[in-house]
């Protein structure tokens, strides 16, 4: 993979994706029926029964992938236009494993409101709303106000999207080192909206000692509060109850699992992976750059590593989760997306790598695994 | 054409547009460079260099197409989601004929600011916007206020689309009739986007005699100021200079051209076309009913008729412009949709016609027209 390949590529596409009609010839006969005169009849039967809408449009399969440009992998805010490459790959891969059509809105402002005024005009359009690399707290508080406002389902992929993927490849990571969920210490570098997530749904799976750190270091309830927006306050009901550490070196120890959604290259360090528990699982997730090379993180001791890239083994990368999980959602008509439903749906991808095939290097299914889809839709349908 | 073979086809199709990839199969290899983490190189240049967007994303080739659902077809105000099926249908117009990747976006808004703040926030994913069914004279305002605010071209199909087809069509009667447009009565029944902008092309192409009515009655410059806006002002200022008549049935006396985009079905009678000058030219625009019916028009002494609708000959539609102009506008990167543009496009679009194949029937070309495309982007190119 060089740099040179990928403006290379891109220049050639001009887009990743397009808009296509599923008219294959046009006739004077359709015409009459897909425009004028015809569509009338229909655009009256939407009228008078609102609900249609889901049977003789789109919009039961549209989502809108909203970014501000803000937080756009680990680059930072680069700003919508720069964003929109990120957002046609997202697309891509929702076409892909999902079926579904998204369409990226690069937004032309970082205002909460704004944004949140934005997305409830283009609501009537879309089945869902994926938001996508905006900078937290402010996402959080705007996935929170958008999920009351609106009458189609939220899905946050940074959040929702990363705890499942987390959860799928820690539950499977377990397995191989016989740990258990509520026995294990875990330790997430990261407290944006992947970590404040995976926070909430590794403590709903049941695991009771969990250590998330931000940039000013380990959160605890007895931090000083102007250090802490009230979804910190929110994670420091339930994690480091000992109110210990301030920083990834302290914390690390002893540690079962290291979870990197920081955002910082080359955080942790070989002589933390070597004061961490036997068999140390690391997750180094951030792009494009992980939080310690994956190479350099077996040699320090790694049991299992695994990170967001799909340059090396063990991709726990949210692309796993959004294309599929969002089909279900749209397929199942599920409303609001709850800490039960990411649960099912990483338990079905964990379980999707058969129990033969489960090893260091294989801890989460790939993702053209032909069996997820029905997996988890049948997770969620109960 | 029935109606149930309409609602039948969109139920069918549940939908007439996707999204598609444009990436055949997804490979590790090529899933690093359309994702993470080639696409962050991506990212990093057109954040460097922002121009960059237009070589490597889809942006110079999307299109929004925006309505709020006010003034669908001659439905009225219907709303953003019965509006869906009329927006999809011009989203698979301009793919089939502008290889265009136009997404509809609806708004949940009838307010002209937040209407004007939406298309501003989601600006950066477009090449262009297409202003489409909204309420005059409000959408004029919101029209001139995007040219200033936005760095891409707006595009109002319902005005600039309508007035090229007419011109283009009246520019071939006129052939036929061997009149000239600088000696011919022209009555336009509606004063609209559709009215407004068609009385303002066809004064640019010389027509002197021009008489614009709306639901008060002809506008003229002497006319009870508070049932006139400034668009009507500005249209007083060059039609109806005796300042003659109340009532259609008026005004219609003597002219040579009627122009129905008034959304009222049955509007003329054939006793005015009985009343209008030799060889009476008549376009009964409105959809899906038309003005007076083609066959009676016909019947009534009219020597060329045409309608909006695809169900009948001379079928003057602006679907026959719009994905053609808008090809022309982002390939030549047109930033602003002067007279001169429309004229221009108008008469390239007569001139598809060839002479030995111009008849009373055939007054506009099909709108499959091989030749339209190139004879559009040729006729602007200067």
């Amino acid at each position: 993979m060089s740099k040179k390949a990928a403006i290379s590529l891109h220049r050639k596409l001009k887009g990743k994706i397009y808009v296509e009609s599923k008219i294959p010839k046009i006739t004077d006969e359709n015409l009459q029926l897909i425009y004028t005169p015809g569509v009338a009849t229909v655009c009256k039967e939407i009228f008078e029964r609102p609900e249609l809408k889901y049977d003789l449009t789109g919009k039961g399969n549209n989502v809108a992938i909203i970014t501000d440009g803000t937080r756009i992998l680990g680059l930072g805010n680069i700003g919508p236009d720069a964003a929109l490459p990120v957002m046609e790959g997202k697309s891509v891969l929702y076409r892909k494993y999902g079926k579904v059509n998204a369409f990226p809105i690069c937004l032309n402002t970082t205002d909460k409101k704004k944004i949140i005024d934005a997305i409830k005009a283009i609501e009537p359009i879309f089945g869902a709303i994926n938001l996508e690399d905006i900078e937290s707290p402010k996402v959080l508080d705007i996935s929170n106000e958008l999920v009351k406002q609106l009458s189609i389902p939220v899905f946050h992929d940074d959040r929702h999207g990363t705890a499942v993927v987390v959860l799928a490849a820690l539950l499977n990571s377990l397995r191989i080192v016989t740990k258990k969920i509520s026995e294990i210490k875990v330790v997430v570098a990261g407290a944006g909206s992947a970590g404040y997530c995976i926070a909430k749904l590794l403590n709903f799976a049941g695991c009771k000692n969990i250590i998330v750190l931000d940039s000013k270091g380990a959160i605890h309830k007895k931090r000083k509060r102007t250090n802490m927006d009230k979804y910190k306050l929110e994670l420091a009901k339930f994690t480091n109850q000992n109110e210990k550490g301030q920083q990834l070196s302290d914390v690390i120890k002893q540690a079962d699992v290291f979870i990197g959604v920081s955002g910082i290259k080359n955080l942790l360090k070989p002589k933390m992976i070597r004061e961490m528990n036997t068999n140390p699982i690391v997750f180094a997730l951030t792009n494009p750059e992980p939080e310690i090379d994956p190479v350099l993180a077996k040699k320090s001791g790694a049991r299992i590593v695994a990170t967001g890239s799909f340059r090396y083994k063990n991709k726990v990368n949210n692309a796993l989760v959004f294309p599929y999980l969002m089909r279900a959602i749209l397929d199942l008509k599920i409303q609001k997306i709850t800490l039960k439903i990411l649960y099912d749906t990483a338990l079905a991808i964990a379980d999707t790598v058969p129990k033969n095939k489960l090893s260091e290097n294989h801890i989460i299914p790939l993702i053209n695994d032909k069996n997820l889809q029905q997996r988890i839709t049948k997770a969620l349908m109960n």
